[in-house]
């Protein structure tokens, strides 16, 4: 079994965001020499989010509206959160509807993935330095 | 280290389900050979989910209408996805809601379930033919 | 290839709660001995999640009212699956906002995790010994 890792780092200039970062996994998959495994690819922040979908700009400004209606930003002083001096509660709601993680199959050299699966990074609480975290394992 | 790849076709002839895959899997499984390692189960689309709950009728007509109160089909204007000339952007917020994929530990040649676990495949925008892979590595 | 597995058991004297379970999954590790690899953490129960998120006491409580604004627990009525005698129908939905599992990297026997990142626990039908299960494969 062999295993690589690699960190992915971003700095997004506004507080939310969904950057397509499939090509840098597979570029991370490429240097990996790994033909047959999975791909774990994760925020290491708490207040973002990896996942699948689709790379289409209407449904990415549908899923901040959305997501805003379920869990909105403002008040802050609706969470307790907030109360420590943050001002990212919502953040943290957000991530958890989104999800912190994927995990890709491995097949041929590849991301084995349908017609329109696409890797995205989804910012809740930009302007400053974050990173994911790709770590593939396999053969 | 062993890999393992199956798809399972799905065509609903319904917008939404829920479909119990579990015996499909353990089918896999059990073609494999792999004895100990994790199991992947994903949609390869980006409208569906995987997951695993209980399989109770109730319960699935719950989420349908729960689902649905969170990310409402109609009217279809209130998403800009679907000015696209798709009618489906509520599908790709409930497949958010359910997750995309399922990993499960696989321990002596079974599935390492609780007493209630079951696998799903949610579909929220059927009556195409769609698919779900199942990616097993181990020993 | 290796593998290793591990129940932990919770007996929560309450309907909801959170617990840090990072000490009891990096001693499952330690106990392991495996240097690289994935852990896979699950809820073994359908009503319960593992979440990984921030260890404050007031992101938990907003945790706690905002899912409870998703998925109410009252009225018992207005869910299906309360009919067949239970009452736990808003925790399977809570569950699934909150997730199942997560999928953690091993690098040189360690969580592989970002500056915030723990792994918990979330009780949503309490007082019952429930479990979650731990599973580590890598070399």
């Amino acid at each position: 079994m062999q295993s690589f890792r690699k960190e992915l780092w971003f700095n997004v200039p506004a507080r939310r965001a969904f950057i397509n970062i499939t090509p840098q996994v597979e570029d991370a998959l490429a240097e990996s020499g790994i033909r047959e495994g999975l791909v774990l690819v994760n925020a290491m922040h708490i207040s973002a989010s990896v996942f699948i979908n689709d790379d289409e700009p209407g449904l990415h400004h549908d899923y901040d509206v959305w997501l805003e209606k379920l869990a909105p930003h403002a008040p802050l002083s609706q969470y307790r959160h907030n109360d420590t001096g943050e001002d990212n509660a919502d953040a943290h709601m957000k991530r958890q509807v989104m999800g912190r993680e994927v995990v890709v199959a491995v097949t041929e050299g590849r991301l084995d993935f349908g017609p329109w699966e696409q890797i995205f990074y989804g910012e809740f609480d930009g302007m400053r330095r974050k990173r994911v975290l790709v770590k593939i394992i396999g053969e």
